[in-house]
């Protein structure tokens, strides 16, 4: 049998179907799992967009132009100035997802060896599309106590070193529900400036924003046309992750002329997706402003909930539909597993992302795991319950004494 | 600014779109061009397929499994029964069209450096997909005055460096419409054992073989579950190329569980092309026959024309929608340039693939062009009417007795 490739092996595994055997061995057993895992939201995607959708296939399911058919990208720059983003249609190319778009960029910006400094925790498959390209990541901790708030910028100015050649933020943040503010965007901005750093900023968030805070694109701050990146994409916004429709944006010219020869490669986005994302930002504004009501009072859910719980801390988030919780456990990956095979409350369980996952400095987040809030109101009272009474049979529960760590913040948690 | 990777300015362009600006300028002209330079077909999407779509949204389009949908996939193992391809559902993948599916094979299979012998000319994104993934391509010659037929196997053996790991064929052939008999690849079947090689077949116009010539997939070859690896597409076979659905399927489970790697960073293929996919593979007997039917009167056409035309050279192809053809020039980009920029024939021109972008050796192709039968009957007449005049206008044309150059062979063209 001829070897597989040395890189094959060395690709981290995406670590969010990691646990999913044990949860279908969980079902086939009877037990109801709450799937908190993973960023698939239960939200209907848009049913005028997908009654639309029908009218519109076109007798000849072609290929688009490789950066996606200029109607799409006209309704997209609409969007955009929505939040205060101007850009011309030619200024974004529509990708195959976010995914498609990050990895572009990473191939199109970064040389073998190249490092990208990226705050920790974050989406935990940066590690994999950063191996792809051959690129290092840099991780900046950030820490629970203070809701994974960005790190001053002289911590980001420390960790430059001579082979760093960009910034790569998630605004509002997936793994942790942290919004970052115009201030510390525009310092960053500054910075990136300074140093000829790529600020690459993953914004597929953009609509969840709670408690008035107002959202600000890398795109929208001064001086740094050359330098700023924005990866997007339909997924969450109108809960339609199978469309695989992306977006990327820059007013760098040069930048996009790389990405295209990348993009021609092959050949064109989807053209499905496409025709249901131009429904999809038609008359959308009573679907979006619903669903983010609707994450608001899901986050005020599990905030709640998770206050209560003796020895846990966590936060309030002020944006996305994820947290990070730190759980008085010694190892997230055992207790996640515990809760699949060995533990049910009421016939039911809980699925939840181990913390070690979405950081790249070893050791960290071993007693943290990220939850996604992507079941009702009552689901999630009902996944909590599972949560608080497994906490409580945990056999390898560590005692309160020992859970406080880390550097003291505006903790929320209990 | 900071400056762009190094590798995103050697990224090979596709050479597909290379001349696209040309040919707008010439429409903006009022000039009407006939577009033979790329593979997307005026055959319609089957329309009862795309009705079939419209009732199976569903209410959230959600990420698929990274391998695509079990009921997908289910359907693929009957789709290639018909071929007599046995394979379970879990030896196929799902992929964002058949550029992912080889795009992973050469990250799966092969290191950086890495030796892949691929018969010329050849599909010229393989080039770009060989960077990004750092493998060479080490070229074996094929020639148009025998159709393009595969060189003997000792040629592929004579090729075999230390660093060859793998044989990549496309069968029936884009660019040269070749179709390879049994004979043939059972003995690169062997070859690839004896040497431990993959044997990677691109089968996408498997539908389309003529006069009789019955298929044989690379997965019928005994003794190769380890190697055989075949890159398949519905783009082609349903004309749905916008769709973005393709397909690998090996017998390997290493290498699935390796591809499984880089397909879970990706997290799913496109939603509504996997379900258009599936509503495309029932009853689809009747289209199917009427494609083939329609693209053979294609080749017929073509052929005949050309072989009235003076000192052109072409066969008639054996399989799939596409032929090469020598003319009396000495440089085909510039010929095509001149077609799009100084030349009509009643308002009309033709725009064509210049033949070297298919070559990996330099100095091939320089007198050839692909063709592809992407147009009806009269429309490749007016065509054949343009090319005709042009070859006869063209002022840098070559006396006919300059003409005649490669291995004689079964010379079709006149």
């Amino acid at each position: 049998m001829p070897a597989l490739s040395q890189r094959s092996q060395q690709t981290p595994f995406s670590p969010f179907r990691k646990l999913a055997h044990l949860a279908d061995a969980a079902k086939s057993r009877g037990v109801e799992v709450f799937h908190l895992n993973i960023g698939q939201p239960d939200i209907l995607t848009p049913p005028q967009a997908l009654r639309k959708l029908a009218h519109r296939l076109e007798p000849v399911l072609a290929y688009s132009p490789a950066e996606g058919n200029a109607s799409l990208r006209d309704k997209m720059t609409g969007y955009y100035a929505r939040y205060g983003i101007e850009l011309a249609a030619d200024e974004l190319m529509i990708m195959t997802g976010a995914s498609e778009a990050l990895q572009l960029t990473l191939f199109a910006c970064f040389n073998e060896g190249d490092e990208l400094l990226v705050p920790e925790p974050f989406y935990a498959n940066y590690n994999g599309f950063a191996h792809i390209a051959g690129v290092r990541i840099r991780p900046l901790p950030c820490y629970i106590e203070d809701g994974f708030a960005l790190p001053p910028v002289e911590a980001f100015e420390q960790a430059i070193g001579p082979r760093t050649r960009g910034i790569l933020i998630c605004n509002p943040n997936n793994p942790t529900g942290a919004v970052y503010g115009a201030e510390v965007l525009e310092a960053l901005g500054a910075l990136a400036c300074k140093h000829d750093l790529f600020l690459i900023a993953d914004e597929v968030y953009r609509e969840f924003c709670y408690d008035g805070a107002v959202f600000r694109s890398v795109l929208t701050l001064p001086g740094l046309e050359s330098h700023a990146v924005v990866i997007d994409s339909v997924s969450k916004r109108y809960s339609a992750c199978g469309a695989r429709i992306g977006v990327l944006a820059t007013r760098n010219a040069a930048l996009r002329e790389a990405l295209g020869r990348y993009a021609r490669l092959r050949l064109s986005p989807p053209g499905l997706g496409q025709w249901l994302a131009e429904a999809m930002l038609e008359d959308d504004a009573a679907y979006l402003e619903e669903v983010q009501a609707e994450y608001d009072r899901r986050r005020q859910t599990v905030f709640r909930r998770l206050s209560r719980m003796p020895g846990v801390t966590s936060y309030l988030p002020g944006g996305a539909f994820y947290c990070f919780a730190r759980f008085p456990i010694r190892d997230a990956e055992h207790f996640c597993r515990w809760l699949l095979e060995d533990f049910q409350y009421e016939g039911k369980t809980v699925m939840l992302s181990p913390g070690p996952g979405f950081y790249a400095t070893p050791g960290r987040g071993r007693d943290e795991v990220r939850m996604a809030f992507v079941l009702d109101c009552d689901r999630l009272e009902q996944a909590m319950d599972c949560l608080e009474r497994a906490l409580e049979l945990y056999p390898q529960r560590r005692s309160p004494d020992a859970v406080v760590m880390g550097v003291p913040g505006k903790k929320a948690g209990g």
